[in-house]
């Protein structure tokens, strides 16, 4: 992989290159980099995750590191200023060139997860007062990587905040002498810098914006966000909300070294092991009735398994929905309706044929009926389980995913074994065996 | 809701007010669009939800579908029409105007999913022998709904095969005689129209585009896709991918009816009753071993349980990672060491846990012995599962998640139990009971 990654150094795209470097160990890629131009190793360094970023850049010292940072988006360099520890911020920045050092310090103190964080400065802000003629002017006069590729620019007051919007085809051919503020479209939507970067995602999903202005909370104009920077949030969100569910980190990938997945999973397992000792008390008192009837031990997977899948195909649903923002708290009730009767039927028509097996398997018609209604129940508890948690959670303010498959699962394992050995119990008593 | 809808019909943006018809019965959202004014109407349909929009329109005449179709972007009557029945399609497109028809008709014949099925061919292109001054009047010439808003043009030849791309920024302040070709950029990226939409996706995602041509095999230009209609597709690729790994069927929401949603979730709860019955066969394997020995059932939840939630956090990173792009077959062995590293460890230090609990529960050593060494072992079939699951899957060319949580219960069942029993029938032996 090294010499590969020697030998196609130069034509390589930046983030290819930089997606090979993510897999070899942090003291081969710091070598790597330093080797590497300085253009080119500041351009591989943009597109690093940002943890791997933080780990690589702690081998440099702080002049390399500056050195590297030069000529990168200001909003690359406060990214990666950002996963630097803390003192070591305003040395990188010092030794900036102060134009460049001011606006990556005014990025750096959003945080990452806010509009804000996610914002580039590359935007254009046209004066309001300005003719269209002086408009095209200044737009000549920027370089191309001073903005980024839409066509519509900004329009601001004498106090920088904005008030309109204009498309590069009106300022190609509005008559020269026109002020911007007689052509501007004044209906501009935008979005505050502290607004999470989540809504900000759920914004360009609903309405298909290919880009947000963002301001401050006094309407100053500060940045834009591009639907390009917008699938990465998404990716990111949605990699959170699949590991938390699990019990994963929400930032782990498969190349993620073992060392940094075990403390962050282990964790999840003892918490794991707490619930299945739960449910393993549940049967433990019910210890005799197995004792007397083993064949109910059989089918505690399958209890157990359906109670499960009917739970996490809900769940999961519901967690779907809530990250699509298709469905608020206010509309609980509804998808709660429409899971019970799922929960009813299926219940039904699993509970039926576990039934029969349990009947033929064993040649106990008992044994049929009490898995059958064991089954039943359980899978009306899962599916309203998988309603409860997700919302639940999210009234706690906690993320409806966190750690939401155990909670569930723990709910069905419970709610299974107790309903079907507390009927094999009641058999057992009332056939006075 | 009804009269809610009913008093802000307006007002609304028409993205709001599909997500509201979505969850009203069809009866009923027919009812309401039919009441709205055409053209708000026809917005409303192009954002609804495929589905919703195909089961809402076959209660609509061809008439009246083609008169909402008219005006609408020709990608979304495209997609409106393909959820139509396929002798309808002809009927409806012959009712729209003739430029019209064959503009949606062309886009209709590419698969849904592909990029030809997400392109819009709202875009212009100039000839390549075309001076900046004509090209500009062609640009002028344009309504603003005949092309989308990055600042992007692109150069065709006289067959129109994509050759180049062009800046609004370059179109704007270069001499008016220059020819295109002259100032053009060469170095431009393209799509195929048969490309899948994943794979666009990707593209995307790891290098920041806001917009992609489309081409034809023979290179002609056909569309282009952006970055905002991206952020669709990956959202119905996470939904399909999250659905798929728990048997739900990848396109429903909390408010699909339950009617529907019982007849994609139910095979899936058969399927897993028959996993559930190997692993209650292993069971019944040892049925003789748990009526000698009761106190083994009681650790039935703790084993599979561990031996699930391990495996789903390895199967979720892996997913997740094929997903993103981040890993593909013949990194499957690097993955595989990792996860069999953490699989280790984390085994090691679940199952000592596990042991102690067996001790001090049970008071029985021998218990907690063979609860530990069986935690581990199943652990480590759990890791290893969760990575040969997926990629296996993807090598038999199905989607990897696909019923992936099922199938890795399974192998953490039957493991978990086969292995648990048959140690707890050994000790039985040895010790001569």
């Amino acid at each position: 992989m090294n010499s590969k990654l020697q030998n196609n150094k130069q034509d390589q795209h930046p983030a290819d290159f930089a997606d090979k470097l993510q897999q070899l160990p942090v003291e081969e890629a710091v070598e790597i980099l330093r080797d590497l131009p300085r253009e080119k190793a500041s351009a591989v360094l943009a597109e690093l995750d940002r943890q791997n970023a933080s780990e690589i850049l702690t081998e440099f010292s702080t002049d390399e590191i500056s050195r590297m940072l030069i000529g990168l988006p200001h909003d690359d360099a406060a990214d990666l200023i950002a996963g630097l520890p803390e003192e070591q911020h305003q040395q990188v920045l010092n030794q900036l060139l102060p134009a460049e050092s001011v606006k990556v310090s005014k990025l750096l103190h959003y945080p990452q997860d806010s509009a804000g964080g996610i914002m580039t400065d590359r935007f254009i802000a046209l004066p309001s007062d300005a003719t269209i003629k002086q408009s095209r002017e200044t737009l000549r006069s920027k370089e191309d990587k001073e903005y980024k590729g839409t066509s519509y620019l900004y329009v601001v007051d004498s106090n920088q905040k904005l008030i309109g919007i204009i498309s590069m085809r009106d300022l190609v051919f509005r008559m020269p002498d026109r002020k911007i503020c007689e052509v501007m479209d004044r209906n501009v939507k935008a979005v505050s810098v502290n607004d999470d970067q989540e809504k900000v995602a759920k914004l360009f999903a609903q309405y298909h914006y290919m880009a947000l202005p963002v301001i401050e909370t006094d309407g100053r104009l500060m940045g834009i966000v591009e639907a390009n920077s917008v699938i990465d949030v998404i990716q990111e969100e949605v990699t959170e909300d699949m590991e938390l569910m699990v019990g994963v980190s929400g930032e782990e990938t498969a190349y993620t070294p073992w060392r940094k997945a075990v403390p962050k999973r282990l964790p999840w397992l003892y918490v794991n092991l707490i619930t299945a000792c739960l449910s393993a008390s549940v049967i433990a008192l019910f210890e005799n009735t197995i004792a007397r009837w083993t064949a109910l031990a059989i089918f505690f997977p399958i209890i157990a398994g359906q109670g499960g899948s009917t739970g996490m195909q809900t769940l999961t649903v519901i967690i779907r929905s809530i990250a699509l923002g298709e469905i608020s708290f206010k509309d609980s009730r509804n998808a709660l309706n429409k899971e019970i009767l799922v929960g009813l039927v299926n219940g039904l028509a699993v509970g039926i044929v576990a039934g029969i097996i349990g009947f033929i398997w064993k040649g106990s018609i008992i044994l049929g009926v009490i898995a059958s209604i064991a089954m039943f129940l359980n899978m009306l508890a899962a599916v309203f389980a998988g309603v409860v948690i997700p919302f639940g959670l999210k009234i706690m303010k906690i993320d409806p995913a966190l750690a939401s498959s155990i909670l569930l699962t723990t709910v069905t394992e419970i709610g299974g074994f107790g309903i079907f050995l507390g009927l094999g119990t009641l058999v057992l008593k009332l056939s006075g065996i």
